[in-house]
């Protein structure tokens, strides 16, 4: 992907004198999203997509929202303005069932604003911030914007290399260790509990803001829960959790917990920032967390989900075979495929071509490093039939090539 | 107002060693809002506030909402992650309603945020903007956060004196100037029509980018709406635009709008802020002003702000008489009272104990700027007894000092 500068601005209406106003430096260095790109290719008529880490729209849970809708409307004191820390039914329902009691909660849009707003907190121009590759595309984005100076650590089947992580730690005493050890995007990986261990262990020595952000977490399809290594460390840590992947997406809401000093600096640049979250929608996502969401709906989720990552790997192995290696999918919503003498970036134009969209891996490296010859494949968002004819129409593109 | 330093973060639990991460400069300097900490105080039982910013919720249009929130519900597809610029059908209301079809337009979490993303896509450090004095709190956060160097030009009662402002354009050059046109918060005043030719005229030959505010424009009490400076000029511009005053302020949306190559940038921010603002929600404001919220309802709105205002005005005239100087509320949400005689942050202290919120004019001054004797008063949010009730509370507190 080459990068694409912004031009200086040109005011495009009629005028006597042609007056330009030039960007921040910041916004000079902006380039959009290649993810976001490909999405607009994917609304052409027919085109299968498994390129976005879109949920499954068949199985929002209908009822439960119009139930949410009718209680949150009952009380229309919430259409007022509110606390920039979010609504307080919310944030106490996240205390009472996700984060130990002692941390703080703000309450924010997605928790790509958490994101945004820790790096704006705790970055300066040219602070160190570490990231596995690959890395969600989103967060580098916000380390990007935040002129960071980005140091990556490569990702191995269980987690960070605790030898390496621990090189990096005392070499570059980075600010900020941003991960997801939970189901990674776009790797799909999961940390080990010992992975967890060591990583908690190291981050007690070194002054290193940890940012452990887990999206995907509720999304597990094979085995049990392992502890989030913020619970296994005493340094400090920010924990991001979103509704999008459990709920729905459009409602944007996550969250940032941490210790009340991580957080309240987080709340002060969120007021300058947006005043507060929407708190409609708010309350209409405590209501469908206190009425079960998480008990009932995530279940079928789950099993749905799993079904179709099922399908999509059987699919692959069968139809790629030694061309392509795939770990097992045991959450998230993506599949990672190394590829074996094929060209990511031609695949995924020659698929383009025949009416499926995929990303290729590069793209989850931060500028200037180059990425693996791998695909990214989100499993959740086509039908299982759609999936078929989707992994039909890849192969066919890679046996073209 | 001093300003609160934060001080170095320290981890609040338990640790083996003491790790201190150290904010952003940015973030070192920021303050908490002290309209927000007033706003705390009021919570106590019986006080009476004039304080914040708030429309009156008994004044929501419930059956409104209660239809749009049907209506929205019954294409549950506005759950599903959408456009960063925001929803297709709500921008589309607005280019067909509130801005000429040449301009783009980015839907943002309340006009605050669109504050915020100028100011991030425009400002680096040590840029120069200029506001009016006494000048919207919000924005001053925001170019504070934005590290910019602020330049203040004190508002005549019918906008900015041009003399001056020619000065300062072409002395200083500024990056941005920002400015609240209609009913401005705190001061109340429009500019008339003649200053908003003369601004237009002048904006064309300097190279600053002219950020139009406009929460209050539809409020109006008195006369007739006067063009907007963004209309009558060739230079770049971005207007604001905000539901919170006309529907309700809890939804959080507001806007830009702006030649393309102006918004562009914006969107580009707001991806990596947090993806794009909750799309039920827009989808909501949109079937409220689809079905005639303005045509319907803003009047009923006009008719009892316009009621509160005339008696907040009557009663302190009657009251204070000539120890306060109100300019007549034509629009808005609030009065600005300058004090003769009396010390404004002492009147605010006594009338706290006298279980009434004001806010001291100064606040609205960028630190370091000293502000006049002056109150800023809301008259929206309370009902006209309890409007009633605060001045003689507040005259009581007068009479003490």
């Amino acid at each position: 992907m080459t990068k694409r500068q912004l031009p200086p601005l040109r005011y495009a209406g009629q005028r006597r004198t042609i007056i330009m106003i030039t960007l921040s430096q910041r916004t000079q260095k902006m380039s959009p999203s290649y993810i976001r790109e490909i999405l607009n290719a994917t609304q052409q008529p027919d085109m299968i997509s498994f390129a976005g880490g879109l949920p499954d729209e068949s199985l929002f849970p209908k009822q439960r929202l119009q139930d949410a809708a009718a209680k949150m409307l009952a009380d229309t004191r919430c259409f007022q303005y509110g606390e920039t820390q979010g609504d307080p039914k919310l944030r106490e329902w996240i205390k009472n069932h996700q984060i130990p009691d002692t941390l703080e909660v703000i309450i924010t849009t997605g928790s790509q604003q958490a994101l945004d707003l820790i790096a704006r907190a705790y970055l300066n121009p040219g602070d160190t911030v570490l990231v596995e590759t690959p890395c969600y595309l989103g967060a580098l984005q916000v380390f990007e914007l935040a002129e960071a100076s980005i140091i990556t650590l490569p990702q191995t089947i269980s987690g960070p290399d605790i030898e390496q992580l621990e090189q990096i730690l005392q070499q570059h005493t980075p600010k900020l260790f941003y991960s997801v050890p939970d189901f990674h995007n776009p790797s799909g990986r999961c940390w080990s509990l010992e992975t967890r261990q060591a990583v908690a262990h190291l981050l007690n020595t070194y002054s290193t803001l940890f940012i452990e952000d887990a999206p995907y977490r509720a999304l597990r399809y094979e085995g049990d829960h392992i502890a989030q290594v913020s619970d296994l460390t005493d340094a400090p840590t920010i924990r991001l959790g979103s509704f999008s992947k459990v709920a729905t997406p459009g409602m944007r809401i996550g969250y940032a917990a941490g210790a009340a000093t991580c957080i309240q600096p987080l709340i002060l640049l969120k007021q300058a920032a947006d005043l507060h979250s929407t708190l409609p929608i708010q309350r209409m996502m405590y209501h469908l967390l206190a009425d079960g969401l998480l008990e009932e709906h995530l279940p079928r989720l789950v099993h749905h989900y799993r079904e179709k990552s099922l399908v999509m790997t059987h699919m692959l192995r069968k139809t790629l075979g030694d061309r392509i290696s795939l770990s097992d999918p045991v959450g998230g919503m993506f599949l990672w495929g190394e590829l074996h003498g094929i060209s990511a970036h031609a695949l995924a134009k020659a698929s383009l071509e025949n009416g499926v969209a995929i990303v290729p891996g590069d793209v989850f490296y931060p500028s200037g490093h180059e990425g693996p010859e791998a695909l990214r494949l989100n499993f959740t968002h086509a039908s299982i039939s759609m999936i078929e004819e989707g992994i039909k129409r890849l192969t066919h593109a890679a046996n073209m090539l």
